[in-house]
Protein backbone atom coordinates (compact mmCIF):
# COMPACT_ATOMS: atom_id res chain seq x y z
CA UNK A 1 0.00 0.00 0.00
CA UNK A 2 3.00 2.26 1.00
CA UNK A 3 4.67 2.01 -2.11
CA UNK A 4 1.36 2.73 -4.15
CA UNK A 5 1.43 5.92 -2.86
CA UNK A 6 5.02 6.87 -3.05
CA UNK A 7 4.73 5.97 -7.04
CA UNK A 8 1.39 8.03 -7.63
CA UNK A 9 2.19 11.28 -9.50
CA UNK A 10 2.13 15.03 -9.22
CA UNK A 11 -1.04 16.51 -10.92
CA UNK A 12 -0.75 19.94 -12.69
CA UNK A 13 -2.85 21.92 -14.28
CA UNK A 14 -3.39 24.66 -16.34
CA UNK A 15 -5.21 26.86 -19.01
CA UNK A 16 -2.92 26.44 -21.04
CA UNK A 17 1.08 25.95 -21.83
CA UNK A 18 2.35 28.97 -19.18
CA UNK A 19 1.88 26.39 -16.39
CA UNK A 20 5.10 24.50 -18.59
CA UNK A 21 7.26 27.14 -16.46
CA UNK A 22 6.20 25.47 -13.49
CA UNK A 23 6.33 21.66 -14.84
CA UNK A 24 10.24 23.02 -15.74
CA UNK A 25 11.13 23.95 -11.93
CA UNK A 26 9.15 20.81 -10.58
CA UNK A 27 11.20 18.83 -13.06
CA UNK A 28 14.56 20.39 -11.95
CA UNK A 29 13.99 20.56 -8.05
CA UNK A 30 12.23 17.42 -7.79
CA UNK A 31 13.67 15.13 -10.29
CA UNK A 32 12.43 11.87 -8.33
CA UNK A 33 8.60 12.76 -9.21
CA UNK A 34 6.46 11.90 -11.78
CA UNK A 35 4.33 14.82 -13.50
CA UNK A 36 0.73 14.38 -15.02
CA UNK A 37 0.32 17.92 -16.53
CA UNK A 38 -3.05 19.39 -18.48
CA UNK A 39 -2.93 22.55 -20.35
CA UNK A 40 -6.76 23.16 -21.28
CA UNK A 41 -5.35 25.01 -24.89
CA UNK A 42 -8.97 24.56 -26.10
CA UNK A 43 -10.20 27.13 -23.67
CA UNK A 44 -7.09 28.85 -23.27
CA UNK A 45 -7.09 32.17 -22.31
CA UNK A 46 -8.97 31.81 -18.97
CA UNK A 47 -8.04 35.45 -18.02
CA UNK A 48 -11.40 36.65 -19.91
CA UNK A 49 -14.14 34.48 -18.69
CA UNK A 50 -16.74 34.67 -16.30
CA UNK A 51 -16.65 32.86 -12.76
CA UNK A 52 -18.80 30.30 -13.09
CA UNK A 53 -16.93 29.24 -16.22
CA UNK A 54 -13.69 29.61 -14.49
CA UNK A 55 -14.74 27.35 -12.01
CA UNK A 56 -16.45 24.56 -14.18
CA UNK A 57 -13.84 24.63 -16.44
CA UNK A 58 -10.75 24.13 -13.71
CA UNK A 59 -12.63 21.31 -11.83
CA UNK A 60 -13.06 19.65 -15.04
CA UNK A 61 -9.11 19.96 -14.83
CA UNK A 62 -8.87 18.50 -11.63
CA UNK A 63 -12.03 15.70 -12.44
CA UNK A 64 -9.09 14.72 -14.88
CA UNK A 65 -6.48 14.47 -12.62
CA UNK A 66 -8.32 12.67 -9.91
CA UNK A 67 -9.04 9.76 -12.11
CA UNK A 68 -5.76 9.69 -12.78
CA UNK A 69 -4.91 8.92 -9.33
CA UNK A 70 -2.29 11.89 -8.56
CA UNK A 71 -1.32 12.26 -4.57
CA UNK A 72 -0.96 15.97 -4.94
CA UNK A 73 -2.87 18.64 -7.71
CA UNK A 74 -0.50 21.95 -8.67
CA UNK A 75 -2.94 24.54 -10.06
CA UNK A 76 0.04 26.18 -12.00
CA UNK A 77 -2.45 28.94 -13.00
CA UNK A 78 -3.26 32.47 -11.24
CA UNK A 79 -6.72 33.45 -12.21
CA UNK A 80 -7.96 29.22 -11.74
CA UNK A 81 -5.89 29.73 -8.70
CA UNK A 82 -7.66 33.01 -7.38
CA UNK A 83 -10.80 31.25 -8.63
CA UNK A 84 -10.91 27.69 -7.17
CA UNK A 85 -7.81 27.32 -5.21
CA UNK A 86 -9.69 27.67 -1.32
CA UNK A 87 -12.83 25.39 -2.53
CA UNK A 88 -10.59 22.79 -4.08
CA UNK A 89 -8.71 22.41 -0.53
CA UNK A 90 -11.80 21.78 1.03
CA UNK A 91 -13.28 19.22 -1.35
CA UNK A 92 -10.25 17.30 -1.95
CA UNK A 93 -8.40 14.45 0.46
CA UNK A 94 -4.63 15.17 -1.49
CA UNK A 95 -2.88 18.33 -0.85
CA UNK A 96 -3.73 21.23 -2.98
CA UNK A 97 -1.09 24.14 -3.99
CA UNK A 98 -1.51 27.33 -6.12
CA UNK A 99 0.94 29.58 -7.30
CA UNK A 100 -0.23 33.14 -5.64
CA UNK A 101 0.85 32.31 -2.10
CA UNK A 102 4.29 30.78 -2.95
CA UNK A 103 4.97 33.61 -4.55
CA UNK A 104 3.49 36.51 -2.30
CA UNK A 105 5.51 34.26 0.62
CA UNK A 106 8.77 34.54 -1.22
CA UNK A 107 8.64 38.49 -1.81
CA UNK A 108 7.75 38.93 1.24
CA UNK A 109 11.34 37.13 2.17
CA UNK A 110 13.35 38.93 -0.17
CA UNK A 111 12.29 42.45 0.12
CA UNK A 112 14.51 44.34 2.58
CA UNK A 113 12.89 47.85 1.92
CA UNK A 114 9.13 46.59 2.19
CA UNK A 115 8.16 47.91 -1.63
CA UNK A 116 6.85 44.79 -3.74
CA UNK A 117 5.60 45.13 -7.58
CA UNK A 118 3.48 42.91 -8.90
CA UNK A 119 3.16 42.10 -12.56
CA UNK A 120 0.09 39.65 -14.39
CA UNK A 121 -2.38 39.74 -16.83
CA UNK A 122 -5.42 41.98 -16.61
CA UNK A 123 -7.43 39.77 -14.88
CA UNK A 124 -5.04 38.84 -12.07
CA UNK A 125 -4.35 42.20 -11.16
CA UNK A 126 -7.78 43.42 -11.20
CA UNK A 127 -8.23 40.40 -8.88
CA UNK A 128 -6.03 41.93 -6.43
CA UNK A 129 -4.99 37.95 -4.98
CA UNK A 130 -1.57 39.04 -4.81
CA UNK A 131 -2.17 42.61 -2.50
CA UNK A 132 -4.34 40.13 -0.27
CA UNK A 133 -1.96 37.58 -0.02
CA UNK A 134 0.98 39.64 0.63
CA UNK A 135 -0.73 41.93 3.12
CA UNK A 136 -2.58 38.78 4.45
CA UNK A 137 0.67 38.02 5.74
CA UNK A 138 3.14 40.57 6.14
CA UNK A 139 1.00 43.55 6.76
CA UNK A 140 2.76 46.88 6.02
CA UNK A 141 3.25 46.28 2.83
CA UNK A 142 4.24 49.06 -0.61
CA UNK A 143 2.32 47.17 -3.52
CA UNK A 144 2.64 48.41 -7.00
CA UNK A 145 0.45 46.22 -9.30
CA UNK A 146 0.41 46.80 -12.79
CA UNK A 147 -1.49 44.76 -15.88
CA UNK A 148 0.87 44.01 -18.58
CA UNK A 149 -0.88 42.46 -21.51
CA UNK A 150 1.71 42.89 -23.98
CA UNK A 151 3.73 40.19 -22.13
CA UNK A 152 1.72 36.64 -23.11
CA UNK A 153 1.35 37.26 -26.91
CA UNK A 154 5.31 37.83 -26.99
CA UNK A 155 5.70 34.64 -25.35
CA UNK A 156 2.93 32.37 -27.40
CA UNK A 157 4.79 34.28 -30.40
CA UNK A 158 8.10 32.75 -29.05
CA UNK A 159 9.39 36.36 -28.82
CA UNK A 160 11.59 36.03 -25.87
CA UNK A 161 14.55 38.95 -26.79
CA UNK A 162 15.74 41.40 -29.17
CA UNK A 163 15.09 44.81 -29.89
CA UNK A 164 11.58 44.98 -30.33
CA UNK A 165 10.82 42.97 -26.99
CA UNK A 166 13.02 44.99 -25.19
CA UNK A 167 11.25 48.02 -26.02
CA UNK A 168 7.73 46.79 -25.50
CA UNK A 169 8.66 45.17 -22.25
CA UNK A 170 10.54 48.40 -21.05
CA UNK A 171 7.28 50.50 -22.13
CA UNK A 172 4.92 48.74 -20.71
CA UNK A 173 6.86 48.39 -16.88
CA UNK A 174 7.67 52.21 -17.54
CA UNK A 175 4.70 52.80 -14.56
CA UNK A 176 6.98 50.86 -12.36
CA UNK A 177 9.75 52.50 -12.56
CA UNK A 178 9.33 55.10 -10.51
CA UNK A 179 8.29 53.03 -7.13
CA UNK A 180 10.93 51.93 -4.68
CA UNK A 181 10.10 48.66 -5.45
CA UNK A 182 13.31 46.21 -4.48
CA UNK A 183 11.55 42.81 -4.80
CA UNK A 184 9.18 42.38 -8.52
CA UNK A 185 6.66 39.64 -8.49
CA UNK A 186 6.15 37.51 -12.33
CA UNK A 187 2.40 37.17 -11.40
CA UNK A 188 1.76 35.04 -14.60
CA UNK A 189 3.26 31.71 -15.74
CA UNK A 190 4.33 33.35 -19.24
CA UNK A 191 6.52 35.53 -17.45
CA UNK A 192 9.43 33.95 -16.49
CA UNK A 193 10.26 33.33 -20.30
CA UNK A 194 10.66 37.17 -20.23
CA UNK A 195 13.07 37.56 -17.21
CA UNK A 196 16.11 38.09 -18.56
CA UNK A 197 14.48 41.04 -20.48
CA UNK A 198 12.83 42.36 -17.55
CA UNK A 199 15.54 42.06 -15.33
CA UNK A 200 17.65 43.82 -18.31
CA UNK A 201 14.79 46.74 -18.00
CA UNK A 202 14.53 47.09 -14.36
CA UNK A 203 18.06 46.74 -13.12
CA UNK A 204 20.57 44.44 -11.29
CA UNK A 205 18.63 45.72 -8.15
CA UNK A 206 15.42 44.93 -8.56
CA UNK A 207 14.88 41.00 -7.19
CA UNK A 208 12.39 38.93 -9.36
CA UNK A 209 10.38 36.28 -7.97
CA UNK A 210 9.11 33.56 -10.55
CA UNK A 211 5.81 32.00 -9.44
CA UNK A 212 7.06 28.40 -11.11
CA UNK A 213 10.28 28.46 -8.91
CA UNK A 214 8.42 28.97 -5.58
CA UNK A 215 5.71 26.85 -6.42
CA UNK A 216 7.87 23.80 -6.68
CA UNK A 217 9.73 24.81 -3.29
CA UNK A 218 6.70 24.27 -1.86
CA UNK A 219 5.75 21.03 -3.40
CA UNK A 220 8.64 19.95 -2.31
CA UNK A 221 7.90 21.42 1.24
CA UNK A 222 4.60 19.88 1.38
CA UNK A 223 5.99 16.85 -0.21
CA UNK A 224 8.22 16.01 2.63
CA UNK A 225 5.79 17.71 4.99
CA UNK A 226 2.93 15.18 4.56
CA UNK A 227 5.73 11.90 3.45
CA UNK A 228 4.40 12.12 -0.15
CA UNK A 229 8.17 12.12 -1.60
CA UNK A 230 8.94 9.54 -4.30
CA UNK A 231 11.86 7.82 -3.57
CA UNK A 232 12.51 5.53 -6.78
CA UNK A 233 15.49 5.57 -8.66
CA UNK A 234 13.40 5.00 -12.09
CA UNK A 235 13.73 7.58 -14.21
CA UNK A 236 10.21 9.55 -14.26
CA UNK A 237 7.28 8.79 -16.98
CA UNK A 238 6.00 12.34 -17.24
CA UNK A 239 2.51 12.83 -19.29
CA UNK A 240 1.15 15.57 -21.00
CA UNK A 241 -2.25 16.05 -21.76
CA UNK A 242 -4.14 18.97 -23.86
CA UNK A 243 -7.27 19.82 -24.78
CA UNK A 244 -6.70 21.41 -28.02
CA UNK A 245 -4.15 20.92 -31.09
CA UNK A 246 -1.38 18.64 -29.46
CA UNK A 247 0.99 19.65 -32.08
CA UNK A 248 1.37 22.91 -31.52
CA UNK A 249 1.72 21.81 -27.42
CA UNK A 250 4.27 19.58 -28.29
CA UNK A 251 6.26 21.88 -30.25
CA UNK A 252 6.19 24.71 -27.29
CA UNK A 253 6.69 22.07 -24.87
CA UNK A 254 10.20 20.57 -26.48
CA UNK A 255 11.44 23.40 -26.68
CA UNK A 256 10.58 24.81 -23.31
CA UNK A 257 11.51 21.78 -21.21
CA UNK A 258 14.12 20.74 -23.03
CA UNK A 259 12.67 17.07 -24.02
CA UNK A 260 10.93 15.03 -26.09
CA UNK A 261 7.13 15.78 -25.55
CA UNK A 262 4.35 14.18 -27.12
CA UNK A 263 0.57 14.85 -25.88
CA UNK A 264 -2.23 12.93 -25.86
CA UNK A 265 -5.54 14.86 -26.52
CA UNK A 266 -8.10 15.10 -24.41
CA UNK A 267 -11.97 15.97 -25.04
CA UNK A 268 -13.51 18.69 -22.87
CA UNK A 269 -17.17 20.20 -23.33
CA UNK A 270 -17.21 22.41 -25.75
CA UNK A 271 -16.65 26.27 -25.39
CA UNK A 272 -19.51 28.60 -24.94
CA UNK A 273 -19.37 31.36 -27.31
CA UNK B 1 -12.76 27.16 18.72
CA UNK B 2 -11.56 28.23 15.90
CA UNK B 3 -10.17 31.76 17.53
CA UNK B 4 -8.29 30.24 20.48
CA UNK B 5 -6.93 28.08 17.69
CA UNK B 6 -5.90 30.99 15.47
CA UNK B 7 -4.58 32.26 18.95
CA UNK B 8 -1.50 29.97 19.38
CA UNK B 9 1.98 30.78 19.13
CA UNK B 10 4.69 29.38 17.35
CA UNK B 11 7.26 27.38 19.35
CA UNK B 12 10.74 27.58 19.12
CA UNK B 13 13.46 25.35 20.24
CA UNK B 14 17.43 25.36 20.05
CA UNK B 15 20.54 24.39 22.13
CA UNK B 16 21.62 28.06 23.20
CA UNK B 17 20.69 31.79 21.22
CA UNK B 18 21.57 30.30 17.54
CA UNK B 19 17.98 29.84 17.28
CA UNK B 20 17.36 33.35 17.62
CA UNK B 21 18.44 34.04 13.63
CA UNK B 22 15.47 31.24 12.94
CA UNK B 23 13.15 34.06 15.54
CA UNK B 24 14.68 37.40 13.72
CA UNK B 25 13.22 35.85 9.91
CA UNK B 26 10.01 34.31 11.46
CA UNK B 27 9.06 37.92 13.10
CA UNK B 28 10.28 39.48 9.79
CA UNK B 29 8.16 37.17 7.08
CA UNK B 30 5.70 36.32 9.75
CA UNK B 31 4.78 39.75 11.54
CA UNK B 32 1.47 38.77 13.05
CA UNK B 33 2.59 35.26 14.47
CA UNK B 34 3.34 35.48 18.24
CA UNK B 35 6.78 32.98 18.89
CA UNK B 36 7.17 31.43 22.66
CA UNK B 37 11.38 30.26 22.12
CA UNK B 38 13.31 28.49 24.58
CA UNK B 39 16.88 28.15 24.22
CA UNK B 40 19.11 25.49 26.41
CA UNK B 41 21.98 27.49 27.43
CA UNK B 42 22.46 25.85 30.46
CA UNK B 43 23.66 22.63 28.71
CA UNK B 44 24.40 23.87 25.37
CA UNK B 45 26.32 23.45 22.99
CA UNK B 46 24.47 19.85 21.77
CA UNK B 47 26.91 18.86 19.04
CA UNK B 48 29.56 17.21 21.49
CA UNK B 49 26.83 14.92 23.56
CA UNK B 50 26.28 11.49 23.15
CA UNK B 51 23.10 10.82 21.10
CA UNK B 52 20.91 9.83 23.74
CA UNK B 53 20.90 13.25 25.77
CA UNK B 54 20.68 15.42 22.75
CA UNK B 55 17.48 13.27 22.50
CA UNK B 56 16.04 13.31 26.24
CA UNK B 57 17.37 17.11 26.45
CA UNK B 58 15.67 18.14 23.14
CA UNK B 59 12.39 16.25 24.29
CA UNK B 60 12.71 18.22 27.47
CA UNK B 61 12.13 21.62 25.54
CA UNK B 62 9.60 19.88 23.22
CA UNK B 63 7.34 19.22 26.28
CA UNK B 64 7.77 23.01 27.71
CA UNK B 65 6.59 24.36 24.21
CA UNK B 66 3.60 21.87 24.62
CA UNK B 67 2.85 23.30 28.08
CA UNK B 68 2.33 26.44 26.23
CA UNK B 69 0.35 25.11 23.68
CA UNK B 70 2.15 25.81 20.61
CA UNK B 71 0.41 25.14 17.42
CA UNK B 72 3.67 24.27 15.59
CA UNK B 73 7.07 23.94 16.68
CA UNK B 74 10.16 24.65 15.01
CA UNK B 75 13.16 23.18 15.62
CA UNK B 76 15.97 25.76 14.97
CA UNK B 77 18.37 24.10 16.20
CA UNK B 78 20.60 21.40 13.37
CA UNK B 79 21.68 19.05 15.93
CA UNK B 80 18.66 18.33 17.42
CA UNK B 81 17.08 18.50 13.99
CA UNK B 82 19.25 15.58 13.17
CA UNK B 83 18.27 13.62 16.22
CA UNK B 84 14.68 14.01 16.81
CA UNK B 85 12.58 15.70 13.93
CA UNK B 86 11.71 12.65 12.52
CA UNK B 87 10.29 11.08 15.89
CA UNK B 88 8.88 14.12 16.79
CA UNK B 89 6.76 14.19 13.69
CA UNK B 90 5.14 10.44 14.17
CA UNK B 91 4.74 11.70 18.01
CA UNK B 92 3.29 14.90 17.77
CA UNK B 93 -0.11 15.74 16.12
CA UNK B 94 0.89 19.47 15.80
CA UNK B 95 3.45 20.18 12.94
CA UNK B 96 6.82 20.17 13.64
CA UNK B 97 9.26 21.97 11.64
CA UNK B 98 13.34 21.32 11.38
CA UNK B 99 16.19 23.26 10.06
CA UNK B 100 18.24 20.96 8.06
CA UNK B 101 15.60 19.89 4.57
CA UNK B 102 14.34 23.67 4.13
CA UNK B 103 18.25 24.94 3.69
CA UNK B 104 18.82 21.76 1.46
CA UNK B 105 15.57 22.53 -0.28
CA UNK B 106 16.33 26.14 -1.25
CA UNK B 107 19.87 25.20 -2.44
CA UNK B 108 18.54 22.67 -4.66
CA UNK B 109 16.20 25.03 -6.24
CA UNK B 110 19.21 27.89 -6.30
CA UNK B 111 22.22 26.14 -7.92
CA UNK B 112 22.47 26.20 -11.71
CA UNK B 113 25.07 23.71 -11.86
CA UNK B 114 24.52 21.43 -9.04
CA UNK B 115 27.87 21.99 -6.84
CA UNK B 116 26.59 23.04 -3.48
CA UNK B 117 28.54 23.63 -0.41
CA UNK B 118 28.09 22.72 2.87
CA UNK B 119 29.26 24.39 6.20
CA UNK B 120 28.23 23.45 9.96
CA UNK B 121 29.78 22.30 13.09
CA UNK B 122 31.95 19.28 13.37
CA UNK B 123 28.70 16.96 14.44
CA UNK B 124 26.49 18.15 12.00
CA UNK B 125 28.93 17.87 9.06
CA UNK B 126 30.21 14.39 10.36
CA UNK B 127 26.12 13.76 10.78
CA UNK B 128 25.70 13.86 6.68
CA UNK B 129 22.34 15.47 7.44
CA UNK B 130 22.73 17.87 4.29
CA UNK B 131 24.12 15.57 1.93
CA UNK B 132 21.68 12.71 2.73
CA UNK B 133 18.73 15.66 2.42
CA UNK B 134 20.79 16.72 -0.84
CA UNK B 135 20.37 13.65 -2.78
CA UNK B 136 16.97 12.33 -1.25
CA UNK B 137 16.04 15.49 -3.07
CA UNK B 138 17.79 15.42 -6.01
CA UNK B 139 19.76 12.53 -6.55
CA UNK B 140 22.64 13.62 -8.29
CA UNK B 141 24.07 16.42 -6.59
CA UNK B 142 27.76 17.13 -5.85
CA UNK B 143 28.29 17.99 -2.63
CA UNK B 144 31.26 19.71 -0.37
CA UNK B 145 31.00 19.72 3.11
CA UNK B 146 33.50 21.62 5.72
CA UNK B 147 33.48 21.58 9.35
CA UNK B 148 33.97 24.89 10.69
CA UNK B 149 35.07 24.82 14.31
CA UNK B 150 36.09 28.56 14.81
CA UNK B 151 32.69 30.13 13.91
CA UNK B 152 30.40 29.95 16.81
CA UNK B 153 33.44 31.08 19.39
CA UNK B 154 33.24 34.39 16.74
CA UNK B 155 29.60 34.51 16.86
CA UNK B 156 28.98 33.99 20.79
CA UNK B 157 32.06 36.49 21.53
CA UNK B 158 29.58 39.00 19.48
CA UNK B 159 32.94 39.03 16.69
CA UNK B 160 31.29 39.51 13.83
CA UNK B 161 33.39 41.22 11.44
CA UNK B 162 36.60 43.28 10.90
CA UNK B 163 40.56 42.53 9.81
CA UNK B 164 40.97 39.22 12.18
CA UNK B 165 37.48 37.96 11.26
CA UNK B 166 38.04 37.61 7.88
CA UNK B 167 41.08 36.03 8.03
CA UNK B 168 39.52 33.39 10.37
CA UNK B 169 36.89 33.03 8.18
CA UNK B 170 39.20 32.92 5.16
CA UNK B 171 41.78 30.38 6.55
CA UNK B 172 39.01 28.04 7.39
CA UNK B 173 36.98 27.82 4.45
CA UNK B 174 39.56 27.72 1.89
CA UNK B 175 39.08 24.16 1.39
CA UNK B 176 35.75 24.93 -0.43
CA UNK B 177 37.22 27.35 -2.23
CA UNK B 178 38.67 24.65 -4.93
CA UNK B 179 35.54 23.54 -5.65
CA UNK B 180 33.15 24.78 -8.02
CA UNK B 181 30.08 25.27 -5.72
CA UNK B 182 28.27 27.94 -6.87
CA UNK B 183 25.59 28.15 -3.07
CA UNK B 184 27.18 27.54 0.25
CA UNK B 185 24.11 26.27 2.94
CA UNK B 186 24.91 28.05 6.03
CA UNK B 187 24.34 25.20 7.77
CA UNK B 188 24.55 26.04 11.67
CA UNK B 189 21.88 28.68 12.90
CA UNK B 190 25.25 31.01 14.27
CA UNK B 191 26.49 31.63 10.63
CA UNK B 192 24.01 34.12 9.20
CA UNK B 193 25.37 36.71 11.55
CA UNK B 194 28.77 36.50 9.81
CA UNK B 195 27.10 36.19 6.16
CA UNK B 196 28.79 39.53 4.99
CA UNK B 197 31.77 38.20 6.13
CA UNK B 198 31.63 34.61 4.51
CA UNK B 199 30.13 36.57 1.19
CA UNK B 200 32.82 38.49 1.26
CA UNK B 201 35.47 35.68 1.21
CA UNK B 202 33.90 33.18 -1.59
CA UNK B 203 32.83 36.18 -3.68
CA UNK B 204 29.69 37.57 -4.86
CA UNK B 205 29.12 34.68 -7.38
CA UNK B 206 28.27 31.85 -4.87
CA UNK B 207 24.64 32.20 -3.37
CA UNK B 208 24.63 31.79 0.07
CA UNK B 209 21.81 29.72 1.86
CA UNK B 210 20.89 30.71 5.63
CA UNK B 211 18.49 28.11 7.26
CA UNK B 212 17.03 30.65 9.12
CA UNK B 213 15.67 32.47 6.07
CA UNK B 214 14.19 29.59 4.76
CA UNK B 215 13.14 27.53 7.56
CA UNK B 216 10.80 30.69 8.00
CA UNK B 217 9.30 30.63 4.32
CA UNK B 218 8.19 26.81 5.31
CA UNK B 219 6.96 27.63 8.52
CA UNK B 220 4.53 30.00 6.68
CA UNK B 221 3.83 27.71 4.04
CA UNK B 222 2.83 25.24 6.17
CA UNK B 223 1.23 27.30 8.45
CA UNK B 224 -1.08 28.52 5.49
CA UNK B 225 -1.53 25.05 4.45
CA UNK B 226 -2.72 23.60 7.66
CA UNK B 227 -4.67 26.90 8.16
CA UNK B 228 -3.25 27.48 11.37
CA UNK B 229 -2.12 31.33 10.43
CA UNK B 230 -2.34 34.05 13.31
CA UNK B 231 -4.84 37.50 11.23
CA UNK B 232 -4.95 39.23 14.01
CA UNK B 233 -4.17 42.99 14.07
CA UNK B 234 -2.38 43.35 17.33
CA UNK B 235 1.48 43.18 17.43
CA UNK B 236 2.22 39.89 18.93
CA UNK B 237 3.48 39.17 22.31
CA UNK B 238 6.60 37.23 22.00
CA UNK B 239 8.07 35.21 25.21
CA UNK B 240 11.76 33.71 25.33
CA UNK B 241 12.98 31.44 27.77
CA UNK B 242 16.25 30.51 28.81
CA UNK B 243 17.85 27.41 30.76
CA UNK B 244 20.88 29.09 31.62
CA UNK B 245 21.68 32.91 32.62
CA UNK B 246 18.91 35.30 31.58
CA UNK B 247 21.03 38.63 31.26
CA UNK B 248 23.84 37.36 29.24
CA UNK B 249 20.74 36.34 27.19
CA UNK B 250 18.33 39.33 27.31
CA UNK B 251 21.91 41.01 26.23
CA UNK B 252 22.39 38.90 23.08
CA UNK B 253 19.24 38.87 22.19
CA UNK B 254 17.94 42.27 22.03
CA UNK B 255 20.80 42.86 20.29
CA UNK B 256 20.62 40.69 17.59
CA UNK B 257 16.76 40.88 17.33
CA UNK B 258 16.86 44.81 17.44
CA UNK B 259 13.90 44.79 20.06
CA UNK B 260 13.70 44.68 23.99
CA UNK B 261 13.95 41.21 25.05
CA UNK B 262 13.57 39.68 28.77
CA UNK B 263 13.70 36.06 29.13
CA UNK B 264 12.16 33.72 31.52
CA UNK B 265 14.41 31.91 33.71
CA UNK B 266 13.25 27.74 32.88
CA UNK B 267 14.78 24.45 35.04
CA UNK B 268 16.33 22.20 33.38
CA UNK B 269 17.65 18.45 34.80
CA UNK B 270 21.19 18.80 35.49
CA UNK B 271 24.09 18.36 33.13
CA UNK B 272 25.42 15.00 33.28
CA UNK B 273 29.33 15.27 33.49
Amino acid sequence: MEVMIMKRAIGVLDSGVGGLTVVKELMRQLPKEEIIYIGDTERCPYGPRPHDEIEAYTWELIEFLLSKNVKMIVIACNTATAVVLKEARKRLNIPVIGVIDPGARAAVKGTRNKHIGVIGTKMTIESNSYETALRHVAGEIDVYSLACPPFVPLVEAGELDGERVRAIVAETIRPLQSSEMDTLILGCTHYPLLAPVIQDVVGPDVHLISSGDETALEVAAILDFKELENDLDTVPAHQFYATGDVVIFDRLATEWLGQPVRAEKVEVSGVDA
